[in-house]
């Protein structure tokens, strides 16, 4: 056994409550090393060799150095003290808090009278530490809006220099459209249409810019966009087509026009403002700036969250457009530079408002320190727009790595995070997908068809349905097009059929996740979703060569490709199926 | 290189800010297995072949498996991206987020604009994040005091049956000897010659038992003990001497007797406690519970901290003692079975009050999910005190074991938490340290000795430095022996001996500590403290034979003994002595 891979740590990701009676314990061993690993527990106050339970673990996930193994308990107690044991061949070894014993578990010191020391602990299964995410994050489907260029409902507010809505317009740093919540309410059907559940704005609060991430008032909808009174409109017209919405906080930074900055910029160590912000020393000067800023940009000074008064005015801008307004959740930007006590009072505020409101960040890298179940409920789950992108899209990875990275992710957190994250693929920060993938339609479906039967909750960025392209910022934020004839009908009822597909069937939502086929070297994957009423295998070949996907460990088993109908039968337990050059199938047990 | 046996987790005791400017990097490898190993790290805003640093890191812990690699960094714009570089002969291996790549580093995804995607990321350095434990701590000997059986000052306090206070006197579970607040004031010079300072009572609020963790009021001392005018009479004595003084909270359970628990009991469900425990159903019953109890113990119902009422209560209690009495910390018992919130409210409250309180944890186990700064100061440091015991008491484990199992936590948690870790060999929970010697004073010393000149806040149980015996509770909680003539006088200059050394040299408090012999199959260590004033190499014997302790690495240099004066000098680089069986030697560089 190579006993340098193994790998556990109490009261993180590899032990944790999933709900008010089940803890779920993980553990690490190299690949393929182990017969059969279990782990022994029992309650910490009675604790012996006649009272310890040993409960099988099973891999749940595997990249290529590791497999990683899970197991669901129920301590009667609510008290869990547990090692784990290891064998093969006939080697056995014991793992708990002092280190590896062959042959028995060993303890250490004097111990307290009840128990003997040196188990790992989860001590007390408290229900306010569970971390419980609302239940409808995982049916849903979002789309994501940048309110500047979605839809121009109301000409009347267009900013000066508003350029015409053109299928050929080209975005730039600074120009407008006119886009407004208006034009929002009146193409609330066709997202109905489309299927999506919710949609994700890009901030809509009065702020300088075109993208309005440099706010000047968080409680007023920018006057090109509308008024607060619209924005009561648009969530109550989403709401009464099942749509909900979420907003975008823009909590780490400020606009240079938000008053309280303009405030220190004139009165510098005077101001009552002064502590809002990080100024380094006074007089503030802004080129280069001495005060914290987002990244190195003066016009986006960062806040100081940590000052009472400026966090008592955010915390009531977390409550007013949840309890006053009606949204269903907050987006966080650059959410992984603001304090963590911050976003504990932020969940707190905004979960006494409304417990079913979705709290996401956006953290681009490994975000288990925000995933406890007292700051987010779950982030934009970049790790996975990028590993569907080098697979599907750029094809430089194989399907053994493809494989790895995103089970890499599943043991990163909290079932529960992952169960509710936001999956995206491209956003107003990237290239479109469609220009990702060069034009490469085919390969845009492999991806959005992935994340699409993947877990987590799927979104689509706007006009991605109806075959926009566009590189970078600007290229991405061109005006929505709605004229019919400029529109890709086909890949609208791609998209349409799946999102369909998906919300009539929870298994392709929040059943289990498993690869049957990532091998090294090949360009194809098969994985299976489950649930207790359905059973899917979906096969992706991404390769631009005809792929034979053997799967097997199947009974007696038939399948319907959801698509075309078409039939598929096991054969001794194998399901094999033949899928022309980047190419999918979605199979149904029958 | 063996790749599985690398870890790295952002945001945990890998990678976590020490102080407001600085950042704690650290990486595990097999042992032995690199050359070389760096951190390369930039601004993410900025991060490019161009702009990054190349730190190396030193090993600063290992055990039989691994090495842990350390470096300190001070990213200037408080935003840190990182990755690692290892090398082996002429194989270099970065690693990021992304995994294991050869050669050059590799990202993936589109990215941001600014900045490759994949690297690890400490976002921002939020001083309000930051782990800042009091600074006193450092500088603390503890002295832990069981109320009832330290000093019996005022015999009008007397309880019913108190039993004669005599050296021969046998503790029950119930019975009472008699002391008092007023007996540990009238032997706070005893223990300021003793040189401790800080005295750390178990509870003295009014309760049933002779141990009184089943509080009956929180808000007063037991009238047994005295009145809280007394209480702050004894604080006041204390600080006087230069002694500060800590309490036991026990807000995981109530006792029986306290007044809201049997209001629940008589009156169910209409009880207007009847939230403030876990009640499974009514009406309650007490054999066996229908309630969560502390162990089995229904005499001890468990309190619900989640109840916002009780809540109020209890963090009342703990601004009383802190702000209206002047207790300078408090020690929370069985703190890992109460909720992560409720010790968050705790320490915001605590810190409010008097932020140079001491916030210290009763966990048996490890412990890092509550030393992130967010809730714990430290916590009572049982794995180190069953190592020392297994090592220098017990003779059961070698010396590569001992320094692996202590290595092992120097990288469990942040530095800051080890730093003010509370060491201690004994309590009212387990037998006495001479007891567990099997009445080896030798080997009593021994472990003493380790305790007193390793980092982390020593604490010496009452009586032990006048070699008072005992085995587990009731044993262990033998009156206090204050004839002269029945105390070991030799012991306590001895404990008063290394406590003054300890004091007058900061490098024996908080300098670095590295191992300088640790061998297999050996029974015997050596160590290195030092600071920028004092460079101390100390060396135990725990072996019944004699010992050749032979130590390279230093240059010229000369020590002396700390006890003998005598003089060592190093040959060629080394220092080697001969030490007798179950002995040591305290070297200062001259």
């Amino acid at each position: 056994m190579l006993l340098e891979a193994i790998y556990h740590q109490p009261k993180s990701q590899y032990a944790y409550a999933y709900d008010e009676e089940t803890l779920h314990i993980r553990v690490r061993t190299k690949r393929g090393d182990m017969d059969r690993v279990a782990v022994i527990w029992g309650d910490k106050y009675n604790f012996s060799d006649e009272t310890i339970t040993e409960t099988p673990m099973e891999v749940f996930a595997q990249d290529s150095l590791f497999d990683y193994y899970h197991a669901e308990v129920k301590p009667p107690h609510l008290r869990f003290a547990y090692a784990f044991k290891f064998e093969q061949g006939k080697s056995v070894v014991y793992y708990n808090e002092v280190g590896f014993s062959e042959g028995k578990m060993q303890s250490s010191g004097v111990g307290m009278l009840w128990s003997p020391s040196g188990m790992f602990e989860f001590p007390f299964l408290n229900p306010i530490d569970v971390n419980k995410p609302p239940e409808w994050v995982k049916q849903a489907v979002f789309y994501q809006i940048f309110p500047e260029r979605f839809a121009n409902g109301d000409p009347s507010l267009n900013p000066p220099e508003t350029e015409a809505w053109t299928a050929d317009a080209e975005p730039t740093r600074t120009n407008f459209f006119g886009g407004d919540l208006q034009g929002v309410i009146d193409h609330l059907d066709y997202l109905k249409n489309l299927g999506i559940t919710c949609i994700y704005f890009t901030p809509f609060f009065e702020a300088y810019s075109n993208h309005k991430y440099d706010t000047i008032d968080y409680l007023k909808v920018d006057p090109q966009f509308g008024t607060n009174e619209k924005a009561k409109e648009l969530v109550d017209e989403a709401h009464k087509r099942g749509i909900r919405v979420m907003l975008d906080a823009v909590f780490n930074h400020s606009g240079y026009y938000f008053p309280p900055f303009q405030d220190v910029l004139q009165n510098g160590a005077n101001s009552p403002y002064k502590d809002w912000f990080h100024i380094k020393e006074f007089p503030v000067q802004t080129n280069p700036p001495n005060y914290h800023a987002f990244a190195f940009e003066p016009h986006m000074p960062k806040l100081n969250t940590e000052n009472p008064e400026l966090k008592e005015y955010l915390l009531e801008v977390a409550r007013y457009w949840v309890e006053d307004i009606g949204i269903d959740g907050w987006r966080l930007d650059v959410a992984n530079e603001v304090d963590h006590r911050f976003w504990r009072d932020f969940r707190a505020t905004v979960k006494r408002a409304n417990p079913e409101a979705y709290i996401l960040g956006e953290i681009w890298h490994n975000s288990l320190a925000w995933l406890g179940g007292d700051q987010f409920d779950a982030v934009m789950n970049y790790p996975v727009t990028n590993s569907i992108i080098d697979f599907f899209v750029k094809n430089e990875i194989d399907a053994e790595s493809f494989m790895g990275r995103l089970d890499q992710l599943k043991i990163a957190y909290p079932m529960q995070a992952n169960e509710v994250a936001f999956n995206l693929l491209d956003s107003h920060d990237t290239p479109r997908l469609l220009t990702i993938a060069d034009g490469n339609k085919a390969r845009m479906k492999l991806a959005a068809a992935f994340k699409l039967t993947y877990f987590g909750a799927p979104c689509i960025y706007y006009g991605d349905e109806i075959g926009m392209d566009g590189g970078a910022d600007p290229g991405c934020r061109k005006p929505m097009i709605w004229e019919e004839d400029k529109q890709d009908h086909e890949l609208f009822a791609f998209y349409q059929r799946l999102i369909e597909l998906r919300k009539n069937h929870p298994a392709l939502q929040n059943g289990t996740f498993r690869f049957l086929s990532a091998e090294k070297n090949k360009g194809y994957v098969a994985f299976e979703r489950t649930d207790s009423q359905d059973r899917f295998v979906i096969m992706m070949n991404s390769s631009d060569k005809k792929a034979k996907i053997r799967t097997s460990g199947f009974g007696k088993a038939a399948f319907r490709d959801t698509a075309t109908n078409k039939k598929y039968k096991t054969k001794r337990g194998q399901l094999n199926v033949a899928l022309p050059p980047l190419s999918f199938v979605i199979l149904k047990e029958q």
